[in-house]
């Protein structure tokens, strides 16, 4: 049978591996495995929001309110914009999808960064557009717009904080870049770990309201998947023009999320303590990473998020030390397919971290 | 901002009113609020998947097992085929957008039923592929083979039993049809609803075993979201050749069902007794409506599912009828947007359904 020539080019995703898989694979008990692979939560998910789903389990055979309004409406006052602007998503990563099936297509092409989020090569694969890179590793505006003034993307994708290096970009340096791209150029601010951004550092936080506010072609991105321990769940959104919302909307399928998932990010955003908490927790273990680094020499990409980036050395191969961090039972991820020798490691619980710093120590 | 071509041709889908809805339009109490509208189980959720979600509420924040191992397995078992043959979808409406999008294209078309499942359509328009449609309201076979052989599309769908009219396409027949496609043209069997057909007659009774035997081209669809109570986990699935399973693999995004729609799912296979029960009550109520039907000399389409199609007479107009009963706080499906002048009720609980005809008496 033949399919689509789209598809010759696409490669199935790897996500980072579960721990079932560890389990079926070495053989290793479930509770000795730590991890580290997917930048989960590692404190994971609020007893509120558990105590939320819990009761109501028995609602499972109906379909959730396809018109999201109780989570729109909180997300609108969380952000302080209005819910028409928002459009939830089976995780950001379905916002993406919505975005490059309203824009790309055979004709045009996509800017990303050199080293970032591998599904938006990935949804931009399934509609054949092209794929332009910067060559640099981190974020470097001057680069994009060069790249953006040459040809001509119909979309482009800035992540900040960055995944999978950690860094993020300065706000102001964000909006100036904002300032010179043309009204049809659609921008999308990929925000997934704005959470830990923010409490790092408010030069790197970047707010939809600001930019809704400022610009009818940013399309902003968040998700229930990170700070609020939901990865599990698939909830993420995108705020934008109305505009940009309306042709989204074209895209999304009904249902798209499920009803324990409307539910659980519900009660999430009324948690706020457990997120600041989670982030505070993170940024306190980050530190230990930091000091382990300087230990070893080993140079880390300063991180905003719940992950730091090993740049390892070159007698040290990232795929060797994931694979025997593997053979132990701890789960990171290899950059080695971002053409980097590089692993980045989800900042655990304090255990977790004592777990992999023993392991780690003996391999780099 | 300009978005796609295709974009011009697609109107968002509209889904069945959820009570939500209803209680903020119409500010009915949600306690009085009857809800035989999309086809849910009305017998809810086996309380043993409430048991298993609500014991694993805590892990909602580690993302599913993206290879789905362990469902996989056991609906490889459920159906007796290897679980190599199957996919997973967010529903089985994921699958039909995963079939869509590998399979047509601007250039070539699908064929589908003049009365049918709304889904297939609003993908098909999300590639701009040309839909074709036969001319009869229940499948008619020879009109598709006709089509086919005129049209050679790409794809063909058959729904059955079919939704929203309920009929069901003889076994037999099916195959007999099947034999006579070539094996470059994917052949969908949708079969959202082939528990309660296989209950009600065998001869309308598809097995995916059965189908994967004798086809290579032949994707076989089911659902946990009708029979197995699980409306609102979406979780579906497509059962077909290797080769085109692949194929769909390269479409599908990760994590696409959540940690608790797997583990809900998992339950409900285990728990059949909940569904052959649910699916018997299902029947027995069935015959009310028949009588009902026959005493207000009202046309029904004979239905191997969970709800019944009622062909009003001109002097009843479906979308006056559904909106008065809307108004009482009994939400049913008008089907004037499929072009036909009928009302599609889910067949609910003896007491649902006791003020279903309580206020449909005084309505037709």
């Amino acid at each position: 049978m033949h399919f689509n020539e789209t598809l010759k080019n696409i490669k199935t995703y790897e996500a980072g591996k579960p721990i079932e898989l560890v389990v079926r694979e070495f053989g290793i008990d479930p509770k000795n495995i730590v991890k580290l692979a997917s930048n989960e939560n590692p404190y994971g998910v609020s007893t509120k929001v558990q105590e939320a789903v819990a009761s109501r389990v028995h609602e499972m055979y109906m379909y959730p309110d396809d018109s999201m309004h109780e989570l729109k409406e909180r997300l609108g006052k969380h952000f302080d914009v209005d819910s028409k602007n928002i459009i939830i998503g089976s995780g950001s990563d379905q916002v993406i999808e919505f975005a490059i099936h309203a824009k790309a297509n055979k004709d045009n092409a996509i800017l990303i960064n050199s080293v970032t989020f591998a599904m938006y090569e990935i949804y931009a694969k399934q509609v054949g557009t092209k794929i332009i890179r910067t060559s640099s590793r981190e974020h470097n505006l001057d680069e994009f717009y060069e790249l953006y003034q040459k040809e001509h993307p119909a979309l482009i994708f800035l992540c900040t904080p960055n995944n999978p290096t950690g860094d993020a970009i300065d706000k102001s340096a964000l909006m100036h870049f904002l300032d010179k791209i043309d009204s049809d150029t659609l921008v999308v601010v990929d925000g997934a770990y704005m959470e830990y951004a923010a409490y790092k550092n408010a030069s790197k936080h970047v707010t939809p309201k600001e930019l809704l506010q400022k610009y009818d072609n940013v399309l902003y991105l968040g998700t229930f998947s990170k700070a609020y321990g939901l990865g599990g769940m698939r909830v993420g959104y995108g705020i934008a023009s109305r505009k940009i919302i309306q042709a989204l909307y074209k895209l999304r399928p009904p249902f798209n999320v499920t009803t324990l998932s409307l539910t659980a990010a519900q009660a999430a955003l009324e948690d706020q303590e457990f997120v600041q908490s989670s982030i505070e927790k993170n940024f306190q273990q980050m530190r230990r990473y930091e000091e382990f680094a300087a230990k070893k020499c080993i140079e880390i990409i300063p991180s905003y998020t719940n992950f730091v980036t090993f740049l390892l050395k070159n007698n040290n191969s990232s795929t060797d030390v994931s694979h025997n961090l593997l053979k132990k039972g701890i789960i990171v991820r290899d950059l080695s397919s971002y053409n980097l020798n590089a692993i980045r490691i989800t900042v655990g619980t304090p255990k977790q971290n004592d777990r992999l710093f023993e392991e780690l120590d003996k391999l780099i």
